[in-house]
This record gives structure tokens, sequence and C-alpha cells, in this order.
């Protein structure tokens, strides 16, 4: 089911990213004069070369009805060309309200995965958990984000190791209740910015795909990101977003061929990074 | 200013409640069609009554772009009645991201207040600080939520108190930066449903409006709450939201005559618990 459909969509593709369609109006090139038109662009532009799309909420938010209107069009958009939809909503409520949420998003054909925040613990997020189980769906929790301010809490040392590996054992723990396959249906969110984090996680988090941010315009590098597959190889989605989305302002080039061709450039950064990190451990052996 | 505003609305009103106006479809009495006019109808009745309302954003978010709409409507109306308005969505994304969801409400005339999740620190919540000191605005930061379930990351122990102390701890810091007068423009979240926690929140978040949840409907009752009170016995905001929403069911009478009567009830009974709470501070000195 959801967990399959992602572990072969990223086969087939032979990548592990996610496109970030975080698409503020100012991103759009000259003659193209709606963010709809652009996604749906961008959309047509990566078919077959990447299985996945992310999108940001906020950036719709932020234009209000016009934008949440953009933000499902996009949803639906994806839906149809065959992408698997992360909604990046990172919601987090006690628990009535958290069951509006989760309706709001999960229970929508076009998005097959939301992204939640655990603050307020398993109760806020079982109503989300229980949707994924219902409807064929999946969740990612944060567990250590990529910006820098995250080790404010992140970080703290709470019965002798970070938060953050905390939260990661948790997260693993409640996702053991909605297996689909190998994979549990609730992963977790890991910067690639902290790649010896992200291997600490990995270890915890074993059974779990993880959502990766902060590859290129943060700073992450593919070989940062090796750390986090699994023992099959697999596991992981690296989010890319401002580098595709902006591609034509650096080629020139239309934004649909600048965005595909920065995706296949990723893709072969990422294998070659990950082959090299296959020959480290071989040699080791 | 803001802080000051919400303040005189208090000592106007007599009452530190605000209400939740967390409207779901099914909530309608008969004769009600439209979440607007319900919302209207009950701000009518609350005018003069309680000085502050609360949207909770995910109820409205669950109808999609009709809910969204309907979300708006409420804060404008709220807005042009003199009410206060906290706009409840618990946002928190990474530097970007939460300037946008900054954008998509703090920039609003209508809108006063929002609520904000701390998992990702302080950069993630910068650009709404900001905007609060920009669009003279304020936030409330989770710390202790209501819920049981808030036990699992928030009381976790780090360097010997519990997370939600240390996030107390540096909300309290971040918004010495916000001032507005004696109150800062950053306060917290603290539920009434754990008294000795909300009492020792109080002593660390000083100079911190606290926005209480968890009175009634969730079991936190107004002696509770009296231990939130700061040194002048002010910087508190309890919020309630089903039990008056819904008062009608219980008295059989129109929906906003009986919202009104149970907010006065509330109001009586609050200011009932902070004297005993006042006159048992006084036998003790």
């Amino acid at each position: 089911m959801l967990m399959q459909r992602l572990a072969e969509g990223i086969d087939r593709t032979g990548n592990p990213s996610v496109i970030g369609l975080d698409t503020k109006t100012g991103y759009l090139p000259q003659g193209v004069t709606e963010v709809a038109e652009f996604n749906r662009g961008i959309m047509d532009a990566l078919c077959g070369a990447v299985a996945a799309v992310k999108i940001q909420i906020a950036m719709y938010e932020e234009r209000g009805l016009r934008g949440m209107a953009d933000f499902f069009d996009a949803a639906e958009y994806a839906k149809e060309k065959g992408f698997i939809v992360i909604a990046d909503v990172k919601r987090g409520d006690i628990g009535d309200t958290a069951a509006s949420y989760s309706k709001a998003y999960l229970s929508k054909d076009c998005i097959d995965f939301v992204t939640l925040n655990p603050y307020l613990g398993y109760d806020s997020l079982q109503p989300f958990f229980e949707d994924c189980g219902r409807y064929d769906k999946g969740a990612f929790v944060l567990v250590k984000t990529s910006n820098k301010g995250c080790a404010d809490i992140q970080n703290l040392m709470t019965e002798g190791r970070p938060l953050y590996e905390a939260v990661a054992q948790k997260v693993t723990a409640w996702g053991k209740g909605y297996m689909d396959g190998e994979y549990s249906r609730i992963g977790g969110v890991a910067g690639a910015t902290y790649p010896g984090e992200l291997r600490r996680i990995r270890s915890i988090m074993k059974e779990c795909f993880l959502l990766i941010p902060g590859y290129g315009a943060q700073g992450g590098t593919a070989g940062d990101i090796a750390a986090a597959l699994d023992g099959n190889e697999r596991g992981i989605l690296i989010n890319s977003s401002r580098k595709v989305l902006l591609a034509y302002r650096k080629s020139g080039r239309d934004y649909r061929d600048a965005a595909r061709d920065e995706v296949l450039r990723m893709r072969e950064e990422i294998s070659d990074a990950f082959a090299n990190s296959r020959k480290d451990r071989q040699d080791l052996i």
C-alpha cells in the first residue's frame, strides 16, 4: 500500500528526492502570472524524474483563500500526474482539534502524507495516526529540524541524551502500531544539516522513512545524507525546493527545462554519493 | 498599545475570559445554517461581557476554502465589534516559512495575537516576534498544554527540571526584547488542568500574559487558575469554548442568550474564586 508505493516510486525513478513546491509569487519567471500554472509546469517537467512532491502550506496560507485554492490545486494536479503528495503542514494540537486538522488533510484523496509537530505528545498525534491506518496515509513527525535554532529545544539534554533522540524513540514506538509492510506509516523529519545527528536518528528509527530537509540551499550534502540510509539502502526522502524551482535563474533556460535538469543533476549527485558511501562501507569489511 | 488594550479590556468587562470560537457545523442550533451567522450571533451577545475571542483555525481548515472564509469573517467581525482577536494557529516552522505564516496572520488588521509552537527554537519564532513589534501584535507560545499526553514530551526531565519549565524560561528571555509597557508581547500557553505546573510557570514568566485553556469542559476550575495570577492579580486569559457555544443545549434558550448567561456565570465564578484566593493569601500574611 502507501509505503510500498513510495518505495517503488523511488526505485522506478532512481531518485529518493522529493521536490518542495514552496512557491512564492516572487518565484514566478517572466511570462508566468499564476502560482498554479507555475506548479503545474514544474510537475509536468518532473514527471518520471521524481516520485514525490512536498507542498509547504505556509507559502499558500500567506496568500489567503486564493493561496489555499492554489495549495489544493497543486495537490490535486500532483495526484493526477501520479506523484506521492506530502502536505507540509507541521500541525499539532489537542484531541478534537487534531482530529479536525487531520480531516482537513488526510481525508483528502490528493494528499498522502502530512508533517506533524510532536510537542503536545501522543494523544495530539493519535487522530492523525488513526487516519493514516483508515485512509492508507502516512505522517512524518518532526524529530530534528534543519534550522540553526533547532538546538534551543531539540538538543536540551534529557535523561542523558538530547531531546530529539527521546522524540525519535517515542515516534518509533508510536509508529509500531502503524506498520505497512516493512516500514511504519509514521516516519520522522531529520535535517541534512546535522549529519551526525542524522546517523543517530537512523540508528533509532530503523523501520521508519526519514524526510530530510536542508539539502542544497541550506547546506546539507548528498554525502551527509548517505548516513541516513537504512539497511536496505532505502528509507529516505530528500527534499529540495528553491534550487529546483529557481534553477531557471541560473541557467537562463525555460523554468521547466531548468527544473528537470536540476533534478536529474541532483539524482546523479545523490546516486554517486550513495555509491561512494557503499564503497566506503565495503572497504571497511 | 496592544498589551495595555488587553489589560484595559479585561478591567472594563471585569472578565479575564476569552471565548473560543471553535465552531463546528455540528454545533449550530436548529434554525442557524451558517457558521458565520452563528459566530456573529455569539459575538453580538458577548459584546461588553468579555474582551477577547480566540478562533481555533483547525475547525475552519477542516472545511476547506469555505471554512477559511468563515475564519476570516469571524476575525473581521470580532475586530469590528471591538474584541481583541487571538488566532489559535499553533504554527511553527523554519525562517522563511515562519515569515510566510506570520504574514498570513499577524499582517492582518483583524488579528491581534497568534499562538505558536516552540519545538523548532528561537529562529522559528523570531519572524513572528518581529512582526509583533512591527504591527503592534502579540503571541502566545505553547509551554504546557492542557491535554493528558502533554507529559510525553513537555514533562521530560531536562537539566533537573521538566522541559516545559525550560521552555517557560526561554520564552520569558526571548520575550524581554518585545516589552509593551509592563507586559511582554510574548506570552505563554499553560493549561488549567495542571494547577501545580501553572503556579511554577507563573513564577518563571513574571512579565508575561498566560493564555489558559482547559477551564470548564476539560476539567480545570477557577480556583486552579487563581494560581496563575501575577503580582497585580492580572496577566491571564482563561479560554472557554464548548461550554459557551453549546450552553443553549443545556438551558433550552436561544443560543445567544444562553452563551451570554454562561459567560456572566463564568465571570462570577472566576471573580469569586479569585476573591477567595486573595483572602487565603491575606490570611497567610
